[in-house]
């Protein structure tokens, strides 16, 4: 088990943390198995979606503001912060990726993303890797 | 591999499960590992998300109502229920958590909710640790 | 690990994968484990739901595309096919379900459906059992 830190510099970030959970994946030795990706942090999330493009991240921050949007006179949670618990709940806050060849088995297009949803803050992601 | 059961009250029902998965942990005696929680009824989702305030549940629950609402004239489905079916789908059937030092690795603000969308119901949850 | 090849015929299809996925599993012989169904392109998502009545997974796709319109003029990427990679972000890449008795623990109303959201396309989809 492995604990790698993330800074975030804006309210809702997307940061792409693929080159250090495929780091922590070659440490730890394991050549067919799991790599579970967790994220302890309730107004965070993980998804795993086009790196290429940037214009793909922004369009689901975008998409995620207009659907579940930071403001609504409805919510009751006293912090103000009630859409990023929202986002954070449907999302997700762990993935699980198979490991062959001592590689993760990411799609061409595939990167990682820890979601934030109300920073800035430094957040700890757990990366557990299981042979089988 | 163990079996919890859990009942709701309302139509719209998200119960607090963790103390429930907690024992499941002990019991197994599994220090290093997985867990996963898996609910096998297609209205029902599981998310983890913060237990000490009840608005961020209040808040989630709001916002799947207005987002997913019960009632749509376009709903094919005979039975009534496509949003809790729509909202379970998204959301997710399972969750998994890291095991270390033999308890889960949830942070501080997290809680795991079984969430029933077309309740009330008695449901069960289906717990598998895995050392690793 | 094994990979599938699901072939879908219109732009979103889900295209129900149960069948092929229990195979794997009676292939792998594992008694006792995980099954992890991943999809490693970034307009697929896997879900868990109701395979009997078709009306379900219409009323699903009716609604993502009522939430997430495939055209919104303040989209950023350039493809055009923004409103795939957001539904397959929210709804998630992967599904874990538990093996007892060999078999997959699936609910009696649960299908594994892979959901292709920018098609049509043949795309793979990879199995892996765990024993534990």
């Amino acid at each position: 088990m492995s604990l790698i830190k993330v800074k975030t510099t804006r309210r809702t970030s997307f940061v792409n943390i693929t080159h250090l959970v495929k780091e922590e994946v070659r440490k730890s030795g394991v050549k067919s198995g799991l790599c579970l990706i967790y994220v302890p942090h309730t107004t965070c999330a993980l998804f795993i979606n086009e790196g290429a493009d940037p214009d793909v991240i922004k369009d689901i921050a975008y998409m995620l503001e207009k659907l579940i949007p930071w403001d609504d006179r409805n919510y009751a949670h006293a912090e103000g912060n009630s859409a990023a618990h929202i986002r954070s709940s449907i999302i997700g806050n762990s993935r699980i990726v198979p490991i062959e060849g001592g590689e993760l088995m990411l799609g061409t297009w595939e990167s990682i993303f820890l979601a934030e949803f109300d920073g800035p803050r430094e957040r700890k992601v757990i990366i557990k890797t299981m042979p089988c």
